[in-house]
């Protein structure tokens, strides 16, 4: 993330965003941060697990994968980082963490990459929920239920943040031991 | 997309972006457009088009699936803006679009709802490249070789957005007919 460099300009600093246009580009960078992970934790009932929860810009809940932000609450990796947001969402701590993926999952708008991983050897902890002033519900769904468990909820109206079914299609292609074939 | 409450306050009105706070949280809202088509475009040879083109915002190129804005030109419906966009950056207009599914790919930090359409019956109408200042490059992929090729793309140190991997995920589920299949 490229978080200075001659040409940016800030067009307002926020508390958690800073706004800023670079050769005619506006976009936001994150504050503070060294990372963001998401994480598709499978449990050894071999459900995975959702978080729902109020994403005040789009003004209502959202199911989305256990996720959170790197580097923000002092020095850790960006595996130690995933598991602490594991955690504190869902309760549980994974014994392995494996890269899916790492891209940039906004880049018209946001200079943020995330680093999707497979968790698994999951124990519970805690109590998940979030912390603070997060109100998060925590779903645990049998992975080969999942599409059709993210479809009814669709179909009642809820909204499901697109990037689940990345993580779904990626977990699934670890799980299987797809390196060795074409797809 | 919610565009305005009572609550909401405008940190700074960009020229696409404006950056906005909200109870708390702040988040960007763009401006002057209806909707977001993202497109799982497959052509008759079973190939996969993707879409690589500077994103100032992560400072390189990025590889997507075709995507753009729908009503910030004029009034059209989302499948013509997702229509015009294919044609705008891939060359190819699609006889038929079916969604795949719908929400906020960024929830939080952006107000954005964006579309994912499979794309087929595809004919070739313009060169594409994108329009205006875009310089838009186009690759045909053999779609059960999507995975390896974006595994190698990666491993030249390429950005994947991995927004890429929830669309080739229910792409697949659609062509199967997995309607009727638990997964």
């Amino acid at each position: 993330m490229t978080k200075a460099s001659p040409e940016l300009q800030v067009l307002y600093d926020g508390k958690h965003l800073t706004f800023v246009r670079r050769r005619g580009w506006e976009f936001v960078q994150r504050k503070n941060i060294s990372g963001i992970a998401i994480l598709v934790a499978v449990t050894s009932e071999e459900r995975i697990l959702f978080v729902e929860q109020h994403r005040e810009a789009v003004g209502g809940s959202v199911i989305e994968l256990p996720a959170g932000l790197a580097g923000d609450e002092g020095s850790e990796t960006g595996e130690e980082a995933a598991n602490r947001e594991l955690v504190e969402e869902t309760g549980y701590r994974a014994a392995t963490l494996e890269v899916l993926c790492e891209g940039p999952p906004s880049p018209g708008l946001s200079d943020e990459i995330v680093t999707v991983y497979l968790a698994r050897g999951l124990t519970r902890e805690g109590k998940g929920g979030g912390v603070g002033a997060e109100d998060i519900r925590v779903y645990e769904v049998p992975f080969a239920e999942a599409y059709g468990w993210l479809d009814a909820r669709r179909a009642e109206g809820r909204l499901v943040d697109p990037k689940v079914y990345g993580g779904l299609a990626l977990a699934q292609r670890r799980i299987d031991g797809a390196l060795v074939k074409s797809r």
